[in-house]
């Protein structure tokens, strides 16, 4: 790999402005490390275009000196897919300042996003013309349009809809030879041959930078009722998710399993917090379903379809809040789960779907599989049943050096639990992508066929292998020394 | 291009036996032509195999010997995407073999069918373990799945659910080079790298041949309410429209605009029909609404929506299906409009999408611009309005020898009208694909990149160019003699 020229930085120094260029360490340190502070990279610049042609002009001058380039959003993504290279041979792309809202209409139901764009404001955006943009998670706070297009962010409604790929309209990206592609016509149906949108999202970055997304929105809700239900066992939880589905017209918009373990966490270590229900059950879900203006009143739904579920014996107990302050707390039990397993140590963490019907099984079965072959270990299996995506994640036996468990053990234990997944056709990155941290894994357990003809396309727009190298493919840099 | 030689065939006689290999002109005749009778191609034989390993065989054998392949299904498309080249040089590949349902499952909400499969075959099927495949159009009876992910359909009920790409969980397919893509996971969620199933579909059969999908299902309705409503104009129904989404929480599955010229041309030409209303509107929609089992009754809401938009001077006048007879009557009159036509007399007929809010002033602008520069002619613009997705049809002046005229005149006014369209930043092709038909407008208006961006994923997945050839991209075989 070349060294990176003085002589390209003045030129990209000259580009971008003050505002648009460092070099300095203070500035560049903050972005270095990946959100879960396990990779730590190295670049000489940090590069903040304003514009979609600066991006391009970037793009074009680092194909020139052959010099590989990392885009950036929030820096929120959890497999080190935004982290630079550890050698100092990349330089970091911010889209942080690309954050305007270029135009948004409530009668196209439809937005057009800058990459820099945080996803909360995005959600006020909306607010603001009486529409919503359907799509949540934890880091609304810091993650942009940008990052949540390329990773193809999932959260707490694609139950409803979808993940970012199914909110996408177009897309606008600067490809590895600088040249734009200008797709973001905000068009409900076009069938002009490949869907390029839909190969850049989730790309991670590797055929080129995405610089602004169209997006849909969807009407607001009149009103929602959330509820806190407590259950047998996973099929029960699934049985009373159908049901819901059928009673409401698929106004259910989240549906998140939560173990009796992942609960007794929270309320041990998240101040303020308390059981939402009198008894300990095995297994809780958090529920939330909307209502139209001029249709049934979820409450009421939701009311009498729990009702009849505890008849039926699917049901141990359930809540619905009486008012949007218990329905927040309800939802704070579901969203402290991370920050409580934080606060408890480290853990094994695993990012995985199946099936929808399969899940119930596979919770059960390899809960019991994971205790077998690694005795003391616990289980904490929680999330998005509907959508067949759980996040199960062990935690090292009670009273082990967890640091050390993980050194020593994480390893096969993820890669146990990813070969129990592959065997039953599932997948080893639901929402997370593969990034830096699954890379190794990702390879080992691909369809070879799927993996060439990656491969083949990675090549085939990225020649020189500049854009994101060491993520997602197992390729490096190919370019010469010019 | 090489002769396709004896040998070849006596291989692939032998590979698929006799039900599965004829080269009788008689058994080849009817799927030479596509289905508007506008194309006419030739092939020596017609493969029919019955298993993905067969059509494994078939492409590894074809591209030994360089020869070209052309993956059929029910010939129902409108661009001459599955119409072999006039000279012979191709084998047709007939999916219709193909033709079980492998899975299905209501827990699920998932369906793994064949490409052969008929879509009317799909809907029965679901409707049997209690779901519905919430997707279909005229050709429903005839047209299969792998076509249909091969041109990714849409059909009168994108508004709700969109097109098959969005229907779309998994896909099998045999790659230029023999391999088999197996991607029939039913994840909902599954982030390792590039969307190859959403490459595949929609890609009209030139990145390899689609031999099985995995695809949603969706919860039955209750009920449905469907009505017709008289407008004054195009942007009166849009907002009607918005109205409904926002009081039925997005439950609008069809919004169908009819100018008052077609219906004209349905009464007098279809036997049977009668108008819905008493008196001649300038405009008309049909709107079907359905409701969820806990949820309001959709005939009720419907009535008080319409009931409130003729108080506001939206609609002129409405009438609500009292009867699944009378429903079906009103659907009979959207649906015949294509018909209706045919009897009428050749016209140039146009695919086009713009955003949503552009249509209605497109429609009335666009129309006056070809009645300017095209004296004499007709408008008929019906269809999806809600998906921007209309099909702008110009019928020749009154008196015209219809067929001269279309011989004459088609090619001028149709480059008119989609110069207009690419202007307003739409597409020439909103759900008819690309095939024979349209690629010269593609390639005369395609953004250099997108065009540029498409052929280098092409030529990396099928270098020799011998999949689906002259479709969708202007690339010939580039096999040279082996």
């Amino acid at each position: 790999m070349p060294e990176i020229s003085s002589d390209l930085l003045a030129r990209l120094a000259d580009l971008l402005g003050p505002q648009g260029f460092t070099t300095d360490p203070a500035d560049i340190e903050p972005w270095l490390t990946d959100w879960r502070g396990r990779y730590r990279g190295s670049s000489p610049a940090l590069l903040s275009p304003a514009s979609v042609d600066q991006v391009a002009a970037i793009v074009k001058q680092a194909a020139e000196a052959r010099v590989p380039l990392v885009p950036q959003g929030g820096n929120t993504g959890t497999v080190a897919g935004a982290t630079p290279p550890a050698d100092g041979s990349a330089l970091l792309v911010s889209l942080r300042r690309m954050n305007r809202i270029r135009a948004i209409s409530a009668d196209d139901n439809a937005v057009i996003a800058e990459a820099g764009v945080i996803l909360s404001n995005l959600h006020d955006a909306a607010t603001a013309i009486g529409r919503r943009f359907p799509l949540s998670l934890a880091a609304k706070g810091s993650a942009t349009i940008g990052g949540l297009v390329s990773t193809n962010a999932g959260g707490t409604q694609v139950l409803r809809f979808g993940t970012m790929r199914n909110l996408l309209l177009g897309i606008e990206a600067v490809l590895p030879d600088g040249s734009i592609f200008h797709g973001l016509e905000t068009l409900r149906k076009d069938n002009r041959g490949y869907d390029l949108r839909q190969l850049l999202a989730g790309a991670e970055g590797t055929l080129g930078i995405v610089t602004a997304a169209s997006l849909r929105l969807v009407p607001r809700p009149a009103a929602r009722a959330v509820g806190w239900v407590g259950l047998p066992d996973p099929q029960a939880a699934l049985s009373l998710l159908r049901r819901l589905e059928e009673v409401t017209s698929e106004a259910v918009e989240s549906f998140e399993l939560v173990p009796a373990r992942a609960l007794d966490l929270v309320l041990a270590n998240i101040p303020g917090t308390r059981a939402p229900l009198q008894g300990r059950h095995a297994w809780n879900a958090l529920i939330e379903v909307t209502g139209a203006e001029g249709g049934a009143d979820p409450a009421a739904l939701l009311e009498t379809a729990l009702g009849a579920a505890i008849d039926h014996g699917l049901v141990e107990d359930a809540t619905i809040a009486a008012s949007e302050a218990q329905a927040e707390a309800l939802w704070a039990l579901r969203e402290s789960i991370s920050e409580a397993e934080r606060i408890d140590g480290a853990s094994a963490k695993h990012d995985i779907a199946v099936p929808v019907t399969a899940m119930p099984a596979f919770l059960i079965e390899e809960e019991r599989a994971v205790e077998a072959a690694f005795p003391g270990c616990r289980i904490i299996a929680f999330g998005h049943l509907g959508d067949g995506n759980i996040h199960f994640n062990i935690l090292p036996p009670t009273g082990a050096d967890r640091s050390a468990w993980m050194t020593e053990k994480g390893p096969d234990v993820s890669a146990f639990v990813h070969d129990r997944v592959a065997a039953r056709g599932g997948s080893l990155s639901a929402e997370h992508g593969i990034g830096q941290a699954k890379l190794a894994e990702f390879v080992r357990l691909a369809d070879p066929v799927r993996l060439a003809t990656m491969t083949a396309i990675k090549q085939a727009i990225d020649p020189l292998g500049l854009m994101n190298p060491g993520k997602l493919l197992p390729l490096a840099s190919r370019a010469p020394t010019p």
